[in-house]
């Protein structure tokens, strides 16, 4: 099946700001709440959301084999279990529907009032629901940043890190999508020059700027997928913040890994894009510094050159841009880390999301955390309003977003935000 | 609402060997494939597996308040989610049912047939979905001779482990039950003496003789569970083989904790048994050696005393009983862990699971992994056979098994048992 949704000069009959990261090349997939309090899977073109489970009642879809109900639901898991080829027929076909050229919807006032919101008429809603969730850790610049931190700048990378796309599971339960906010973690730390752990806030909350990848039901317990194969189940990407509590990991971390310090939230951006349509933007990932296992081998470009940038945003105050980073840096691409997560026969379904791990660039100001930007705290950041960050402070927003641009055309992934409320009460 | 189930003396009319694990006294609740290709939850006594959606059906459930698909599922979810409450309402009432004394289904032949299976007519399946699965690592023994193999014998547990009861994220989709074969891995392992690693099958594959509970919904985003609480939340105990990979997990571990050598297999015994059915088999935890923080302090008898084995059986040959521990080790209790799970917000849902970590106890004979028991290998355990395991060998069943008794009553959990296949390979 050709990808004739990615198009280049397809416009559409819907409204498209030139700056919008949702021209008809884009097509994401998504979950919202529609004004008539009715869930339903949808997608987006510029500022219009369009509701597919409508649009598949109406009769849009009926040349593709569908059920009924496949858009009637409240995440993308089954949908993204029938396979790519289903992926690509309903994206193209809604290219087809919204194309500038083409009046069968756009003609149908009865119908355009069923399909079409506005985006203050919806309220978007985790898109997947996710069975199992991993970070990995495949940014060189991070690892090196953070072992040159707190173990040894000459030996920054663990002797494991160049052989492994290291990566560790995630909590499911608390990744929440963008616009919900979440409370200041307490838990267990341990004071500098102290012997015993207090209990209190965390006092050095941090974002983590970070991709994920969806995947659909790739293989059974015991069958490793080969790396060859990868691509096939990976239906598309969002951002993600990995909020994390520096203070409670460093004290809990040793020897199975980070645990409360990352999973009291972890917030994600509502639109799946699908991998069909950043494949215009496909690039070499950076060289391997050594040689990596045969498994772990691929050929062509796996990595996207995906623009990234975070924000933080003080109560009252305007943002500041705090990093500008790059997805294209990430040291291990996706398809390595598949096959590395099933190479011992793991079993990966539909709805699982597998993060990158944050994602920070050569320079000082492409970090992709505040541990690396202020380097701990000794150069804090200057905010709008003229007070200083070395961590985030309660009622800042955090506000990452990311997009695609070649010749003209932009695919973006909107933005994750979130606000940081102080620490729990109970009403 | 009392315990009435529990009552030492009440006999059923459905036959109980003697030493069975499933008196009348015990009603676990699990879910299985019936005769008729049907999944129904269900629960057992004796050697008779009971069907109650069935028995739901026809109505001698009608005094309680509860849907009625509620145990046409093919999970247990929805019934936990039910809460504490509904749980005891339907042990209590399935007790009453099954008494001697009472004729209402004893006498009705048809019913009969309709409810009531032998277990060689059923294939019980995972009872619950599990939306996240934690494994804690709470045996002071076993983080001990851990701590003494590997790092130093007279520092052997780390700074935290004393004041947080450590664990991380577990993968819940190699979650398997008692009865499915499993592969030896393959991965990368670091050779002795060696710089580099090589790919090639695990040469370490062992078990881990654990317990897990089960969860209710517990909380909100951001909310704590008060310790004085956590009980209330949980619903019930399996066996658990966390089954592990040494050689893969001493390569992979740093810094971010076990991934594949843990997440290609967790096999569970299928029979949940109710906090409320293992009540009178409470004792107290092992004292603390050192102060514990607020939200980890708790009051009463906490833990149980349940006796555990683990058996190997090479193929053909007989099993071999290589370790007798006990629930009632481990250092820090189920109350204590799901305290700290919560206490930075993080959600705990129906049917999440939490692992013990490895239970083992203070004398070699009692040690809950081959990696301890044979002492990284340097001491083989002898099998019926003749043959001697350092590790687990190809075709090898491990079985591991638990039960309480107390004054003539024994509640058990039947077995986990599950046999190591040699590496896949594609049909």
């Amino acid at each position: 099946m050709p990808l004739s949704a990615n198009n280049p000069d397809r416009k559409s009959w819907l409204h498209v700001d030139k700056n919008s990261d949702f021209p008809i090349q884009n097509i994401p997939f998504g979950v919202f709440l529609t004004r008539d309090d009715i869930i339903t899977i949808g997608t987006r073109i510029g500022d219009t959301a369009i509701d597919l489970g409508a649009l598949h009642q109406l009769g849009y879809f009926a040349e593709i084999p569908l059920t009924d109900d496949i858009f009637l639901q409240d995440t993308l898991n089954d949908f993204i279990a029938d396979g790519r080829k289903t992926w690509r027929a309903v994206r193209n076909r809604i290219a087809k529907i919204f194309d500038a050229e083409n009046n069968e919807l756009k003609n149908n006032k009865h119908h355009k009032e069923i399909v079409l919101f506005r985006l203050d008429e919806i309220e978007m809603q985790l898109p997947v629901h996710i069975g199992d969730y991993t970070d990995f850790y495949s940014s060189i610049e991070h690892a090196t940043n953070v072992g040159t931190m707190f173990r040894d700048p000459d030996n920054a990378l663990l002797p494991n890190w160049l052989h492994i796309p290291v990566g560790y599971h995630g909590r499911s339960s608390s990744i929440i999508p963008s616009g919900i906010p979440i409370h200041r973690p307490q838990g267990q730390t341990l004071p500098a020059d102290a012997t015993e752990p207090v209990f209190g806030p965390s006092k050095l909350v941090d974002f983590e700027l970070e991709m994920a990848f969806i995947t659909t039901d790739a293989n059974d317990l015991g069958e490793p997928i080969p790396i060859t194969e990868a691509e096939e189940y990976i239906f598309g990407l969002v951002l993600l913040n990995d909020w994390s509590s520096r203070d409670i990991q460093k004290w809990e971390y040793v020897p199975l890994g980070p645990f409360l310090a990352k999973n009291f939230a972890t917030s994600i951006s509502p639109w799946i894009v699908t991998l069909d349509a950043l494949e215009p933007y496909k690039v070499e990932s950076p060289k391997p510094i050594k040689p990596q296992l045969k498994y772990l081998q691929y050929k062509g470009k796996k990595s996207y050159d995906i623009n990234l940038e975070v924000a933080i945003q003080p109560k009252g105050a305007k943002e500041a841009v705090v990093s500008k980073s790059n997805f294209k840096y990430m040291y291990w691409n996706m398809v390595q880390q598949l096959a590395h997560h099933t190479v011992n026969g793991c079993p990966v379904n539909s709805g699982d999301m597998m993060g990158s791990g944050t994602i920070s660039g050569p320079t000082p100001d492409s970090y992709g955390s505040m541990l690396e930007l202020t380097w701990k705290g000794e150069k804090p950041l200057k905010m709008k309003d003229g007070s200083e960050r070395k961590f985030i402070n309660d009622n800042d927003t955090v506000i990452m977003r990311g997009y695609c641009e070649k010749d003209g055309t932009r695919i973006g992934f909107g933005e994750v935000s979130n606000k940081l409320l102080p620490v729990y009460s109970k009403k």
